[in-house]
């Protein structure tokens, strides 16, 4: 692994201990805070810039008690100042007095600044079952 | 808009006529043909390598009848060799002797090799409702 993909990987990882640790503040260090990037949530439409995507994150902090997620990572590649990450997530989350376990799909786009790496856009989507134990998955503690 | 992204909107409509025209052909000029490209169906597990890619293509053609697609642009970015396009689908087809009528959100990923525009990365996901009509569509004929 180069040493981009480790940073890459860091980031990725920093984005999954913010969701986990409900942090708005965490959320805000991992993301690019300009008005175009962009985030799907699953089942979701689709939101437009920064104010929009963290507005997603409170009503979702807010709303939820806590959140413990397995990350599987399926993939990352790094062109020039780009890098995408494919990962499954099974996500177990307690929220208005239920208890929820979700898998998901998704595809996280980060983009390099002077040297770091920031989320530019997120597409979560709902997997239809969960995802073959293949052994590269890793969990976020 | 800059040449860069006319090339990308460009490719990004091949896409849609070819997924549109049921054609393994044309998808396959559309998609950059590596072990590393990724492909997301809607309620479908990650599709990994241009062989799993097209063979995923493959079926869904072998078993639908006709499809329309009208696709909404969101955004449209490039950075580098790299670019991706936001699109919402209202996706019409014909399988199985059923008529389906489905909502889509995609994030579809391009790569420049040698001046020309590849898909490499696409993700799908079924969208809850119908989105707003805000003026910014077209429509794949």
């Amino acid at each position: 692994m180069t040493n981009e993909e480790e940073q890459v990987l860091e980031a990725n990882q920093k984005f999954y201990t913010a969701l986990q640790d409900l942090s708005l503040e965490e959320m805000e260090s991992v993301w690019l805070q300009e008005d175009w990037v962009k985030c799907v949530h699953p089942g979701w439409n689709l939101l437009e810039g920064w104010e929009a995507v963290r507005e997603g994150w409170q009503h979702i902090f807010e709303n939820t008690h806590f959140m413990r997620i397995a990350v599987g990572l399926q993939s990352l590649r790094v062109e020039d100042s780009m890098a995408w990450v494919c990962c499954t997530e099974k996500i177990s989350s307690a929220a208005e007095g239920r208890f929820d376990s979700a898998y998901v799909q998704a595809t996280n786009i980060f983009e390099c600044r002077q040297g770091a790496w920031y989320l530019i856009h997120l597409h979560a989507s709902p997997l239809p079952t969960p995802w073959p134990d293949d052994g590269t998955s890793e969990v976020v503690q």
